[in-house]
């Protein structure tokens, strides 16, 4: 068996010590920051010796291919349309509630991806596979908006599009912490995860025909949140 | 004098030994990725002792706040318009050159920005501050297009769209890498530097009017270059 993948006989059920090793580990990395966290950190966190924890897995880098592999599945599943369901602006907002929802959750990965990606040759491949899945979907996404009459877009705009909102979505925890020194370890940051989203949309938007914009402005505001106090040259001087 | 400020006494000047180290340096940690030079090699491809070099710049971490200052400079003063110009499609596209050409010949700032910020606090707050600074400058510019009839956006939408053009122009390069593992180091792949800044162009032609998008057509193209070859699933598996 490839060592990549977790061993099947080792299967996470719920509340098995396997599954509470990587619930541990990614509410860990979510608050501490994943270069912060180690094995040791994991295992006292659940009371177990570190014996147990190497038991289920080889190493952190073991923990974190896993814990990726899961996000990567969440986000393909959620960008595979329902088959021969034309898309609608409130499949649009769905979409946007879960993507907002599953970035926050596992923040810690775009936080740190750039340390992830290099300390993990595994990660840095399925990276590389993520992105030709995600593109490919979110550019059929792209067309299905077009088919639908909801934006203008020719073939290359729809792949230009499809570049950018990758580009924003991966890297708008860098943008907040190399612009702002902004954490998003605790709870108070969700709404500037949102704001992450809101950006994509703001992309998305113009390209959208006036009867879609004003559908969306409707619910777009809920992942809008001011950055103007962020940024105040006051907190970075 | 604070230890983050060029001494004035040994300021630069062309064919200096300190203009020397400056662009020696520049070259290297373009062609061969910063991480990867060191003082020592820096003297070396100037046939001078690292104790000549100790003389002009105390580490490595001055050569780069100096370098970044003046990477810094260049991008503010091509983002200042001219006082009392209006803004017109031929001023966008003499921005767009300057701006390709100068990713380019510092590509090594934004291939390497993360680590470049980690090691260094002082080039880290100068860089928040530079985020502040090309912020209210190109917010600017966006206003002028606006204000030209050239775009149609709201103040709301002219800084969505400004965030947008920051986060996708600083991390284009991290793009090319951590997607397709990219190195930018040879002269052949200023054509993909070029693609970052056609990126930002698609960003806002989205929000032109049909004569302002007529009259970028007319230019773009120059710095389009298509990626499917880079992305293809072969290369990555």
């Amino acid at each position: 068996m490839p060592k990549t993948q977790p061993a099947a006989s080792k299967a996470a059920k719920p509340n098995s010590t396997r599954a509470r090793i990587l619930a541990a580990a990614r509410s860990l990395f979510n608050r501490d920051g994943e270069r912060n966290v180690t094995t040791n950190h994991i295992a006292a966190s659940l009371n177990i010796s570190p014996g147990n924890l190497y038991y289920y897995f080889r190493n952190k880098s073991d923990i974190l291919l896993e814990l990726y592999s899961v996000h990567r599945d969440r986000m393909l599943a959620m960008l595979s349309l329902p088959p021969q369901t034309p898309f609608s602006i409130a499949l649009k907002a769905e979409l946007m509630a879960k993507l907002a929802q599953a970035m926050w959750e596992d923040r810690y990965i775009y936080r740190d991806l750039e340390h992830i990606l290099s300390a993990s040759d595994a990660i840095a491949t399925l990276h590389q596979q993520t992105f030709h899945a995600v593109f490919a979907k979110t550019l059929e996404l792209h067309t299905a908006l077009e088919q639908a009459g909801l934006i203008v877009a020719t073939p290359r705009e729809q792949r230009d599009l499809t570049y950018n909102a990758w580009i924003i979505l991966t890297n708008w925890i860098g943008f907040l912490r190399t612009t702002a020194q902004v954490d998003v370890g605790d709870e108070a940051s969700q709404a500037l995860i949102n704001r992450g989203v809101y950006q994509v949309l703001a992309l998305e938007k113009a390209f959208m025909t006036a009867e879609a914009r004003a559908q969306v402005d409707a619910w777009a505001d809920r992942y809008y949140t001011a950055l103007d106090e962020l940024h105040e040259p006051d907190h970075a001087h």
